[in-house]
């Protein structure tokens, strides 16, 4: 079995996204510097093309995606997405925890699950051994880690404080020991990845 | 003039103390693993005796040493650390930030000043152009902060999530654009080092 990495993109002071997030409204009221990492610089929702990751953040994404086998996303982080154009983006099964799995579409490669155990479950069978990503939003992450799930814990983070929005670890109130398995910098974020005790 | 340095010891979530920290409590119930990285691995309040710190946090604790030249600290830090023997440690002028100025002891090497700003504007006036460090608490850090008067923050992360206790940005509402300027990690913790545009 592979690793189950919950990982999220946070500010320095631990917000998820800025204030008034969602569906439509993506990582929230200028939240877009969360994600410079992934698009190599300065970006905006309403641009009509977005760069791609540079040097370092490229080299990551290529090889997490050589080591992934399955993703876990909430129904909320499908929606603030724009459900990706309506095509699964990662190239493995993507599973998303929703209430309502009835309303799962019928092309796009996403498969729709009520309960975040079990959607885990389902990406563990799905993985053929590779790792599964955790990949929020904050809700689905803190059941993960409450559940003793994850394997490991990946934040990137970007350097900005938000001063406000969603944070990361709102209302978790379990003590966990990590152990650090390494603190990276590219040119737009710092990559810190520990193993969950 | 020398840079003015929030710098701060904080859990994965942002905790600088665990619950139940302050005077006679120093860190709170269970808190002393955020500061594992001091003493070169685990200790305890009740312990006798307590280590030093291993390889590269002294590295790291000689380097800022040599470049030092005034702390500021809040009354309750002050207090949490049991005045630090009634001795100030630092070896260069410490202003600890006090309603009560009239409560400053009259030997110890500790200089009580009403006001965050004041205590920073001493501060930098004792400095000799060295660096000035904002050694918390975590109000006193927010105040410096939001005021615009630190020119870097260091975060030291130490490696578990603590569930609860008292947050380094708690009502931080302001938005600020940071430089990273390097993360490192030594066995005991990650310093993340950043510049306050």
């Amino acid at each position: 079995m592979g690793n189950v990495i919950a990982i999220i993109t946070t500010s320095v002071d631990g917000y998820i996204a800025a204030p008034n997030d969602g569906p439509g409204r993506g990582l929230g009221d200028n939240g877009e510097p969360l994600h410079n990492w992934v698009f190599g610089g300065p970006w905006r929702y309403e641009d009509d093309s977005r760069g791609k990751p540079s040097d370092d953040d490229a080299a990551w994404f290529e090889d997490t995606a050589n080591k992934l086998g399955a993703v876990v996303c909430g129904r909320n982080t499908y929606e603030a997405s724009g459900h990706w154009g309506d095509r699964n983006p990662f190239g493995v099964p993507l599973f998303v925890v929703t209430h309502r799995p009835e309303e799962q579409p019928d092309s796009g490669g996403f498969t729709f699950i009520n309960g975040t155990d079990e959607a885990l479950g389902a990406a563990i069978d799905a993985s053929a051994g590779k790792d599964v990503h955790v990949m929020g939003g904050a809700d689905v992450i803190r059941q993960t880690l409450a559940a003793g799930l994850a394997t490991h814990l990946t934040l990137i983070v970007s350097p900005l404080v938000l001063g406000g929005g969603k944070r990361l670890f709102d209302g978790f109130e379990r003590r966990l020991e990590l152990e650090q398995l390494g603190a990276r910098q590219s040119r737009l974020a710092t990559f810190l990845d520990y193993r969950v005790s």
